[in-house]
């Protein structure tokens, strides 16, 4: 089994934080009939609708490639396309998945320095072709925060759905780390989807404290219909549903899917105030969720993974640190200094 | 939230059985390397391969939907059909799982009594067309137990995969309840898989105690190339994938099981028992696992509903038991002696 | 080169007719614009629209398997289902092409005795389950004429499109022979098709004296939306399109596809009433269209086909002989005296 | 009905040539099997066996969107990646066939300048992930001669194949102007294809002078199993093989195919030559198939077209003219004088 305290490599080594474990734990009481017809599910799904203040369709699957790629095929038929960003999750790290769950739907993918679509690289994806020998534009996915950690402001994300009114696309919003934007922003969850003009957000529980399980909810609630068969038909179904809907419980109605996202996103702070001087070693984006993005010289980061820590690396010499749930604080320092040391010793190139 | 200790509708109406859900907080403590590459997901792995004494492949994977679909997708191409009993879930239950993970592979349909395939309805199916207007066989499945809760006997999933063999056919098992089948049995796993010729099992594990997770268990592991991206791109990888393996561990390891599967066989054999002698309540199949069928008269059936009593009916009077690995004896007990009252106030049609 | 006179075992073996042929070498003069975009085209559309008195939308997809499958994929999701009879075309003999093309839409089959569905077996099956573990019900698609020859009544259409409308269900009609039912019932096409409550139609080409070429026609335009797109990205937009449209063109200004039909019914009718007395030999339908089905000792049938005659066999000593547009009266009549002789040579069983 | 001279949009804007007509017609006297079982359809494929001086395996589809797609999805799972150039037909033109027929795979995407893939590119996007979490390379698919009218070298393609042994991957040629490309090395087909280490050709038919049809020719003839059944299933099996196939032995038995090549790629050639010297209009590309790019100031363009000539355009002032076997080398002087005329009117920018 794999522990350890010098690890950042992903918010998904992360356990189950103790509001979704006691949830959990309560919902193991007895029986309970299947398929989400449970008090538990019912009380989670309500929780949702006061969360956004809106009578939104609410589905619970297992992961977030499903999430996303079933929220793309109720969107879409075979022969449409979806627009993204090349960072994004459903582009690089989905195996094809929205392709297959839509039985064919391609993406578009728009070059971005920083992971975030633009009104005016969606305009231009989407009106750069309008003949049946390419798929027809039919939906625009964002990631908030993107897969970079950049936050998509409420007035960028009002754009964006302004573009896709004009021209007749869907909005999607991946938020594998919803509740870390919402940290960011201070906003309501509402102000930065369906209030700014989001159709079908997908909210990430895993990454939030839950052991597995993403919400998909319908703000426009007519593209919802039928959605119980396409996830029933794609095995994303739970027999046990309660399991998969008590932690939402736990997180929403305690506060903790907030906090949980306040506490990673101020560690990724932490760490990034900590190294702002150490020479040699610069952030690749600015922190604005609960990932720090470096460049350092190649042998800064081997001395750092001799050392035992670990982190995800890029070609080109980028290093990226996650912070989870349940990060600590006095680690982070640890690793601050860490990066220091290592700096410290590696001879910077004039 | 759902509770009641008059349920007796489904086996996965149940909670964790305390084994499963102490390995899950055991595995809780900590971080984990994701997708599977833990030691948790290692050790089930291993336990998988001791308990069938066979090298064999194992994935984890969130229903048995999804396990069935999958595992049929992996010995199909889209033109291929798959035999199975016209009462088989992949048939009746599943909403076209298998047909759209497969692409369109088409389930040919053996008519059967108690819920068996039988070598000569394979033989019959499979040889019936062999033009290229029609899908090509390719692949058996049987559910072991049926769904009519009937389990094959080792002679019996012998001389299907003879057959198999013959016919240039695959030979899939699900196993959402193959625990009790083992049970019943009191057969080595590996003597009603494996050596009798089957070559892929999808084990049962929420309908065994488990939150959620089944596993899928190649025995030719030649069978089992790139099937962890088939999992990935159907949504079917785990992020924190320990909380779906840990769960087998304490199955497993511990006997449970199997213990598991003996007490819920125990308690439909101890209600078969006490029924026995009531007139005008019949079985409708002997009770081979976890569950009993009876024929009643309707009004026996509305008694016993009336009085809070939970059971799944069927057209013509026909009512389902399923006994859970939690189901308490002496309220097994109290049903038999409902149903005995019920039918006492009856009158029995001369 | 397999050429003969005595071949009655499918019309689809039949050539080219004169008015189809000269179309396409009319539209071999000169180039044209590519995939539709052309005069014969437009033209070819203009002549489904006039000849069935309705502002439908027509697309020309390559064969029946594709139109039927298309049609009923733009129709469905791939958790629908679709109402059959169990002779259907998509049920038996194209190779699982609707569950390919819709991603896995289920068939649902009706047993049926004449191949012919009743608005009963659709209400039974549609209504039989309405849970998310099984596909919803969506598209009822029936035959005319019916694989076994039989003919629909203007009637029996309207019954069938009522209980469809009250079931919030789809009525899709295969016509790989539509001219032939429309030459037996000598009514508008519209009568049996848009008056009559059918959404979509696929207006068979191949079977009624086209090289290649099916008819979609969308009576409810709505459900024509990004049809070309679906066409597209299935490998059904022809290139050089005029060649698949400028045969219709052929047979639909000329009135050859109702002349071909009738012909093709004469024989068939012909041959019936020349063998109506033959002892032994019986129909196993009405004639209704351009079949004949035969019973017939099996050393009856051993005889014609060791004389060189050539038909469908099947189990239980049946016998399908299928007239096409050019089928030749006098060889007709020489199948009948072969008939009669064979039948003469074989004592019957009392 | 759209007919002149002036065309030189699109090589599929042309008719049928007359050694195909000649065997259509041919095809068309008397009846014939079904389904490819009839004597053209194993006249066509023994020619393809000669041309190539191999014994692989054929078979005749609808269109080149159909041939590619299947062709792929034959040597592809859902979760399998296809490695192509950027301007590759698949990608851009095929509106998501190749994702819709395989279920889900992904075209991985090589920037060009000239439409050719190279052995570098190759490895580096085959190499540039090795998770489950990004589809696994497969397939590489080249075109030969590219969308840009490149051809690859005998040398090129070897270097190609060697790189996909190396790396466990098929390869595939779009060959839909395959003639053109024979035409221009001077070389066997064989040379091009098996000899040098290709797998699966497409070879095109439409634009080399047939009415409708694709050949998919098998060297590695393992990889030929089942494939009637998927391009059955798919709507891509013709019942009336014979006017697919026939076309193929009038082009082939004649040399028609290589004629037709010839004549079209000296058109383009033709018109290079007449227009070398015309100040401020040049080649995008080397000449080497039947198709000339040029780029030409936007008023020159506009000119060409308002006196009737019609070309494709792109974005930057590029203009595409093509060459189809029945293009009049008088009008191909015409064209160049056209140009010229309109050149020498605009003054070009100093």
């Amino acid at each position: 089994m794999t522990t350890d305290d010098q690890q950042f490599a992903s918010d998904n080594y992360a356990g189950i934080c103790p509001e979704a474990l006691a949830a959990m734990t309560a919902a193991n009481a007895g029986s309970a009939t299947a398929y989400g017809d449970d008090g538990w599910t019912e009380r989670a799904a309500d929780a949702f609708r006061r969360l956004f203040d809106s009578p939104c369709e609410v589905f619970f699957v297992f992961n977030g490639t499903a999430a996303n790629s079933l929220a793309l095929a109720s969107l879409c038929q075979s022969y449409h396309s979806v627009i993204c960003s090349a960072s994004a999750h459903v582009e690089t790290d989905e195996c094809g998945a929205p392709e297959f769950f839509s039985n064919g739907s391609k993406l578009l993918v728009a070059p971005s320095a920083d992971g975030k679509l633009t009104p005016a690289a969606i305009r231009s994806l989407a009106t750069s072709r309008s003949d049946i020998h390419f798929p027809k534009p039919r939906v625009v996915t964002i990631t908030q925060p993107t897969e970079t950690g950049q936050v998509y402001t409420i007035e960028e994300i009002r754009a964006i759905a302004a573009v896709c009114r004009d021209l007749g696309l869907k909005l999607h919003m991946d938020g594998a780390r919803f509740a870390q934007a919402c940290a960011t922003l201070e906003c309501a969850p509402a102000d930065i989807t369906w209030r700014a003009g989001v159709d079908v957000l997908c909210f990430g529980g895993t990454k939030n404290g839950m052991a597995v399980g993403e919400a998909i909810v319908f703000f426009d609630t007519a593209l919802a219909q039928d959605f119980d068969y396409r996830c029933k038909q794609a095995g994303q179904l739970a027999s046990k549903m309660r399991f998969l809907s008590a932690p939402w419980v736990g997180l929403l109605e305690s506060g903790a899917w907030l906090d949980n996202a306040r506490h990673a996103n101020a560690c990724a702070e932490r760490l990034a105030t900590r190294i702002a001087d150490v020479p040699g070693v610069d952030l690749m984006f600015p922190v604005q969720a609960n990932a720090v993005f470096l460049t350092a010289p190649a042998p800064v980061l081997d001395t750092l993974r001799a050392r035992g820590w670990r982190f995800y690396t890029f070609i080109g010499g980028g290093a990226r640190f996650m912070f989870a749930w349940d990060a600590q604080p006095e680690r982070v320092d640890a690793l601050a200094a860490a990066i220091a040391e290592a700096a410290a010793t590696i001879p910077i190139a004039a």
